[in-house]
C-alpha cells in the first residue's frame, strides 16, 4: 500500500522557541556543529492507489497544517 | 550548509490516538482512500560539514526521541 | 517542591487544524455536545521556592511559546 | 458555554526527552531554580451543559491520550 509523508513546519520567518530550546540544550550538552534546529510535525498516511498528490495536499491544508503560519511538504515513501 | 532531517514516530505497536482522530475526521469530511494515519515529530537540523550520521543519531536518541516508545529515521536533505 | 504549569495555545484568531480534526472525529464517533476543540502544549516545571511568577513568564516567552502566534497561562499546582 | 481542559502527559516513569531538552536549555541560558520539566499536550473543549465528566474522560481515552504511555487530567474552566 502506498504511503505518503506530510511534514509540517512553521514558516521560516516565524520564531520556533522549542527548536531554540533544543539548540541551547545541544550546546549545553557539548554537541558541536549544529547551528539551527526547527521542530515540526510529521504525518504518515497509508493510502489507496487512487489517491493522488492533489488530494493529499487538500488534506494537508485542511487538517494537518495552518497555511497562515505553517508550510508543508509531501513525498511518497 | 547541510541539513539533516530526523522524523520521530511512535513505535508501530503503540496506539496513536491523534492519528486515529485525523483518520476519523477524514472519513467524516468525505475523503476516500486513506486507511491509516500516524502522527509524529519532525526536526530539521542545520549542521556543519563535519557532523556525521552517528552524531545525529546520538542527538536523536538523547533529545528528540524516547527509544522505548518511539522510532526515528534520519536523512540528509 | 512547588510545581508550576504553563499551558500554551494558539491565539484565538489563528486556525487550529488539529483541534478541528479532533472535533470532526468526535462527530464521526457519535459524541454529542462538543462544539469546539483547541489543541495546545502543556508544560510542568518543578521549581525551587525562590522561583516567582515573573521568572516563569520569562521562561515561557523565551522557550515555551512564540508570543506572536501563541498565548500562555501559568498556574501553580 | 462550559469549557473543559484535558491535559495529557507521559506517565512519570517514561522518559520525556523534550522536557529534558528544555531543562538543559534553561541551565544554559542561566535560569536558576528549575529542577524538572515535563512536556505534554493541552486540549480545550467547549461543551454543552449536558456533557459530564465521564463523557469527557471517554473522549480523552479514545482520541486525546494513549492510556498505555500517557496520563490525563481534566478540569472545568
Amino acid at each position: 500500500m502506498p504511503r505518503v509523508v506530510v511534514d509540517v513546519t512553521l514558516k521560516s520567518e516565524i520564531l520556533d522557541p522549542q527548536g531554540q530550546a533544543i539548540l541551547s540544550a545541544l550546546t549545553r550538552l557539548g554537541y558541536i556543529g549544529v547551528s539551527g534546529v526547527r521542530q515540526g510535525k510529521h504525518f504518515e498516511l497509508d493510502v489507496d492507489e487512487g489517491v493522488d498528490e492533489s488530494m493529499v495536499a487538500r488534506i494537508a491544508e485542511t487538517l494537518l497544517a495552518n497555511p497562515v503560519i505553517e508550510d508543508f511538504t509531501l513525498h511518497w515513501q
